[in-house]
């Protein structure tokens, strides 16, 4: 990439950036391109030079955080881990997903009703397809008995939902790192699979 | 209760019951007392034979929920459960709340933020000693080896997480029971704590 080009790609992941932290923030309807340019620092036009409008910038964070996904399921399919091992996997990377990329998994698990029409049907779609995925690997896993019986949906939606949960750690003054977060977790929802 | 005593108690429950629907709907922000009196089916100016103010109505929800809270951990201290089967008896006691009492729980645990000042800051005392409690209890079932090492703030962030994610269930057309609901997730959060 020649110099000029670069810079431009890093000042849009700048604009996306900064647009993750206010969608969270405020919420996607209430941010504005005005405010969106101040935080970023330039003007309101020049936006316009980097990005087509808000909900390009909306469908941007999302689908890359949906991507990223998909690709880490990918990989653990064609890998060679057990059932129970692909489900540990799969809690640390939602968990660090949570922790190092808060902002834009804020907006992925909360901000996708604001979508444009064709692309909330696309995510809803991912969406579903990638629960599914993880409740299969869970029933993979009980009929391979590495996981003891367990209604699939039950565990995929207390893993989720338990992941978001560390958005108040966020939120909190508590001290204890990523890692003992992350230790701690896997531990729980692991043992809870395996017992 | 003379009747028409009865029949005032009992509209005022009504009123409290459309409002946690619509606080839990729109937001309370966005729900107006006209639209709460159309719902309820009489005129707004009646509303306040009943009820003084939206506020009101937010508080006596978020207080009478918060107060069911302390008054089963109040049991469970006087009781003569061990440390783990207190905190399945907790879990129950959530799950249980989160699928019969949605509106009102969703209530709490979302919209607490728009209580009036000294309200709210009693609220947020009350909940920090409640969850300080639920700790407590995690704690003291280590000590007693009844429950495995782990910190206990994962523990009850995962517990009090994974059962707000059932409200996902109330929004999807899953056809699980209740019960299957709560055994699954019981299983899997009390094996959990114990391998």
């Amino acid at each position: 990439m020649a110099k000029a080009q670069r810079k431009k790609a890093s000042k849009k992941e700048l604009i996306v950036q900064k647009a993750a932290f206010m969608f969270r923030e405020k919420g996607f309807p209430a941010t504005s391109m005005r405010d969106l340019a101040e935080s970023v620092g330039i003007e309101a036009a020049s936006l316009y030079n980097h990005i087509q409008s808000k909900s390009e910038i909306l469908q941007h964070i999302i689908f890359r955080m949906s991507d990223d996904c998909n690709k880490h399921l990918a990989e653990l399919d064609n890998g060679r881990l057990n059932n129970l091992q692909k489900v540990e996997s799969l809690i640390r990377f939602h968990i660090k997903m949570m922790l190092d990329r808060f902002e834009e998994y804020h907006v992925m698990i909360n901000e996708w009703i604001h979508l444009e029409a064709h692309h909330l049907e696309e995510f809803i779609l991912q969406r579903r397809n990638y629960v599914q995925r993880l409740e299969s690997i869970i029933k993979e896993g009980i009929d391979a008995g590495e996981i003891k019986p367990i209604l699939p949906y039950v565990a995929v939606l207390t893993i989720l939902s338990a992941v978001r949960g560390l958005e108040f750690w966020h939120r909190s003054r508590k001290s204890y790192s990523p890692q003992e977060l992350e230790e701690n977790m896997v531990e729980y929802l692991i043992c809870g699979l395996r017992c």
